[in-house]
């Protein structure tokens, strides 16, 4: 399988690319040579992208199907030629954790949501990190600072001792109170479903219950008919075959 | 049917309503006949609204039930009287995505919650503008910061950074608080719905195990009908007649 | 009833200490006399209270049972003798919404959540501006100050442009966060039920279901058995009567 | 049992743990000699949580299972090498609610997420007073701010008047906001799964319908059977004997 044997590759190119992204934020006197060679490791991972895209859509029987369903996907591509949402390629890190985990549905929910939610974090301190440090007077100064920012943000907390004033940095900072949304709804959504799975045991147990019921009836019509098969087999035949005698 | 053939005209009386309203904001240097002409708009678009209202009412059957369940439109044609409360009519556009989307219940409560936040957020990014610009030392100064501070408030986020001083400017920063609790109620409640769902799927397969255990006892009962029935035919009925010419 | 007979006085009293307990600290420039009479209304309401508790009391059958039941409304009762403690009575006022309401579970929610909030915002407003107008450059002056304060913290929003920092502020403050999670909470749950209530629907249509086909097989083992009584009286009888009359 | 025996001693020691962890903190004249005495008091309750949990693993049949289900126990023995870290031993204090309480499954909800929110908000108002103290210029000074601190931030309010400044101080935050997004999302599950219960009742009464149903089946199909086995022992011996004595 093509999806099988690309895993790997795409989650190798997915870290590339974070660290070829993070590199020169994260060390501003990162030379020219080095920027350079971040930059087309920016890329090569963004074909490794492409590349699976492409193959996966031309292995697609139904060609409209696939790229309805893979909207998302063919958004990661696209939109990365704008240069602050290339960032967005990142998300797809997360089909690692999803991908692998053998869990069930609410322990999928979890490891999906800690890894998001670390992911989102430092590429958004990454990101605006990268758009205050040209501002004069931004309050968001050094790489701490941002992931600070990013996690008063993600939990909604917002002191307002750190706060983006580009715009690009508000854009990055919409996107962290969406997630923290999101990661709200998410942790009320699951502890709300194991809560209510539990106190709702008792319907089960009442469905047993009634299932009980039902095969002890079952039983009952079973006997009453074998009572009547013994009834025709054994008096109903002597009724009527001795009558048969009697009438010979 | 008048609902279906207001359904357009009002979206466009409501964009442009919006337009209108939007305008003289956003170019503060607009024209005093520039200004006359959004504010007819808005009363044309008014108009529109009110002119709906009463043909819906005198074609409703029951006046009394029309005017109570339709208390909220009633509203919407008589508050905007009061300036500051004419915006509450931008809540009408959201009968364009309530109507058209022929969607799951799910479905239409995301499609809803994404349109009304948009709009909530523009529109109250507007009227604080409107109300805050006149405030000497007021924080929010441009479109820009005030959508960025309706975004920081209905994610209740609240940095701190940008909020209103006026009392206008306080009354909508209520309202998008308000609205922003029922944002994450919302987003939350349909995670809650949406996992709750899933987890539950036990439950129904339970179900239909309780009807396919029903099924074969009613199969069985059948069974012991029709034998019975055949008994009747073939045992007793060859008991009774041989009997009556036994008789004979 | 007493308690039919009490509803009114408790929230004339309720009403009656809120105006007393408001007065002064909306209008600092009260006279000497205006700050005894409200003392004086206070300490009454507060009476008709302590009467009514002891009234109750007196009735119950089991004493003990009743203390233990009605734990929060001796609190109500012994704490306002700390004065600040004495705004918590407020609370009782509830009580008309809860007993009037003749709605579904889920409307009385919605008219106690909405009249709990309002009711929690004015009156922590008051004690927050009692309590911070004594301080030095304390943020919160006056009282629409205090309203917008109230507001943005029972949201939790939290811009903190108005803040306490007063001992008793902070309290309140405090006791007004929690309710704010309480708010969140109680709009989450409601519309999580609603909507799972939505959803599920399906489900009792499978109980539905399943009764139909329950009825479907009561019908037939009926049947089953009218023919087998009519088979008893008709053919067996006519079988062995018959007989009997050959025999004789 | 151990575990049994082990319990006071344990909460001994988080207490006494608790208070000389808190001591030197909230009096920073104390002299050396106290400071000694805290210290060796820490390490000796730290001693016992380690002896208690040796004595367990000694005691488990199945080695590997306990060191994989004990995980969270062997980290609170294992990381309080590092000194700020060792703060999180007191989680296991809340063992005393989980352990004694005889309540509903959402009663134990109720005492644990109190229980766990006031000790959190406690230790950490503490952590962050030790760590903010060496700060020149911190906006956290004393125990009350300290403590005013936390609540404003485990409720997410973020007024932004007081914030640390150092990293401990912020890990502790984010520890905050954690148990903040945790502590929203079970008291919004809590009043979900407590409204749904309430409104899902009618679910119950339809099982409880249907099982009438089934037993006023179950009854029809007995009265069936024993009416069959009368006319096998009535109506159709007295047809087969008869028969006999015909024959005979």
């Amino acid at each position: 399988m093509w999806e099988k044997r690309m895993e790997w590759p795409l989650n190798a190119a997915a870290v590339l690319f974070l660290v070829a992204y993070a590199w020169p934020i994260l060390q501003p006197s990162l030379g020219h040579t080095g920027r350079v060679w971040c930059e087309v490791v920016t890329w090569l991972s963004w074909a490794v992208f492409a590349l699976d895209y492409g193959v996966r859509l031309r292995h697609a029987e139904d060609k409209r199907a696939f790229l309805k369903s893979n909207i998302f996907d063919l958004a990661i591509i696209v939109l990365p030629l704008i240069r602050q949402l290339r960032l967005l390629r990142l998300v797809t890190v997360l089909n690692v954790l999803n991908r692998n985990a053998g869990l069930s549905l609410r322990g999928r929910v979890v490891v999906y949501t800690v890894g998001a939610t670390a992911l989102i974090v430092f590429c958004s301190a990454l990101a605006v990190l990268d758009a205050e440090r040209a501002q004069p007077d931004a309050p968001i100064t050094d790489f701490p600072d941002a992931v600070w920012w990013s996690i008063t943000t993600i939990t909604t907390v917002g002191y307002g001792d750190r706060y983006p004033v580009s715009g690009t940095g508000r854009v990055v900072a919409v996107g962290l109170m969406v997630a923290g949304i999101a990661l709200l709804g998410v942790v009320t959504a699951t502890l709300a479903s194991w809560l209510i799975r539990r106190v709702t045991e008792a319907d089960e147990n009442a469905q047993a219950v009634t299932r009980e019921h039902l095969d002890e009836l079952t039983r009952e019509v079973k006997a009453l008919r074998a009572e009547l098969a013994e009834q025709r087999a054994g008096v109903s035949p002597e009724a009527s075959e001795p009558l048969g005698t009697a009438r010979g």
